[in-house]
């Protein structure tokens, strides 16, 4: 029996605009880019999200066929899809947002199937921290592991709540600035001991393109972004490793700080085919093989002798 | 016999105010940082180099105790050393140059002795191309690696001549920034391809608090920075990093991949000292069971299972 990955996230529809081309409402969303990227690997993954009357039955084909079981999915009759459409600079670490259409996702109030509320591990896409302790509540017992995954603006407009949900959950994956202003900290380092102190054993600062620190304990860890010749997209890059991370994880089932290490590569691997192509587009064709050979690129890239 | 090292760099009187304090006239240079980095290894290590009337003796003698051979140390009477004041924000990254005065450093033309014409590694730090170009010339032969840093002012300026030294050297060492500056290109690994058909076979490319990477042929290798609960002055963070790569590669003697990526590592460990303290001041007191606690930390820092 396949160990079980339970995701919550956001379902989307994109357009974006960034150096390399622009594209028109492209599937996206935290949970699908979490669950698709999550989809590599030997587990039962599910999708809690919720989607409005515009989604096409194509794209939940394809997530089905990548083997996500979208039984918790909620469609919205009267609303349509959340839509977020952005621009990036040249700089790829700069981006505009320049609609932001919540649509269904206004009143989404994740109900949990029943069937699903024992996974071995839970993703916390980004949402709202209620939501993300409302979907916490529902579970029969506590998982393995709670990973949780947040931004800025909740940091700004519901610190509390936040405070609240990091207290429950294992793991935070959140952005170098998110963690300075989270903290109020000078460091990664201090900020990642201020944050273990809220709760969590593992912190996960996430430094796009110069990759990814993790904090346990006094232990740290550092993974590399693997240098590419080109990054077309950045949309969706977190989510992807959270995904890559969970997921990796889920089917290992082994929690020691040596597995959650290779989760961290698993996710950087993961985010790093997620930004070389538009979207989604680049996470439904990842074959084995192809997963193995940047695996072992990440390995290549770090490995040197003393 | 040791391995012999010629480091032809700056000396200087550096003011630096950080968000951590303020020193005025500290010894500073981009040749000081390397030569006190270089020293931590067995080897023959040299600095050529030029101060003023003001250069206080005291720090002759320092630097001598550390085994750094100055007779290519020009005394320029009728002037003062090299000065340079600087301020740091909150942050770091960001730096304003307050004060230059060159004073010496104006009609330096490095006359390398003798004696030191024939190094098994020539570590150019920051100067000139033109003064770096003449110091080549000067060798007897063709030393086993020419090690060139160079600077923003030099690419904006002195392009022709900063290219011909390009040219002329084994491995470059420059930042990100300037990196897409030189060649205009938007991703580090095709500004490496770039820099590559220059001449250099290895480039180093450095990010900072987010470390380095070294680019060969078609590998890569991504060494990261050690997280610090306090970066007190980065002033001289990339020389440092320079003088541990060059010693370290100076005392080993073999040229490899596997060894110029140890290298890699060995000049972050001396930039993690370097940032610690105001100035060159750590760089004096490095004992050699806490640098190679410092190379565990890295190999600790990046060390995963598959």
């Amino acid at each position: 029996m396949k160990n079980k990955l339970l995701i919550v996230g956001t379902m989307a529809y994109d357009s974006i605009e960034t150096p390399f081309g622009k594209v028109d409402m492209v599937l996206g969303g935290a949970g699908t880019y979490i669950g698709l990227a999550a989809s590599n690997f030997s587990i039962d993954c599910s999708l809690v999200s919720i989607v409005g009357s515009d989604f096409n039955d194509q794209h939940i084909k394809l997530l089905k066929n990548k083997g996500i079981d979208l039984s918790g999915l909620e469609l919205s009759n009267h609303q349509k899809t959340f839509f977020w459409s952005g621009k990036y600079e040249n700089d790829l670490n700069k981006r505009t947002t320049i609609d932001t259409q919540l649509n269904a996702l206004e009143n989404f109030n994740p109900i949990v199937p029943n069937h699903l509320r024992n996974p071995d591990i839970l993703m916390l896409g980004n949402l709202s921290p209620g939501i993300q302790i409302h979907v916490i509540e529902q579970l029969k017992k506590k998982p393995s592991l709670i990973v949780l995954d947040t931004m800025n603006y909740w940091i700004e407009n519901f610190r509390s709540d936040l405070e609240k949900v990091v207290s429950m959950v294992d793991v935070i994956s959140i952005n170098d600035e998110e963690a300075y202003q989270f903290t109020g900290e000078s460091s990664l380092l201090r900020a990642s001991v201020c944050i273990q102190k809220l709760g969590p054993k593992y912190v996960i600062i996430k430094k796009g393109e110069h990759g990814a620190l993790l904090f346990h304990s006094n232990k740290i860890f550092s993974a590399p972004a693997l240098p590419l010749e080109k990054v077309v997209d950045p949309t969706g890059a977190g989510d992807s490793f959270a995904g890559g991370f969970s997921g990796f994880l889920t089917q290992t089932g082994d929690i020691s700080l040596e597995k959650v290490k290779s989760a961290v590569i698993y996710g950087s691997v993961l985010a790093s085919f997620a930004v070389q192509k538009f979207g989604t587009q680049n996470l439904f064709n990842i074959s084995s093989t192809s997963l193995l050979n940047r695996v072992n690129a990440f390995k290549e890239l770090t490995t040197f002798e003393l």
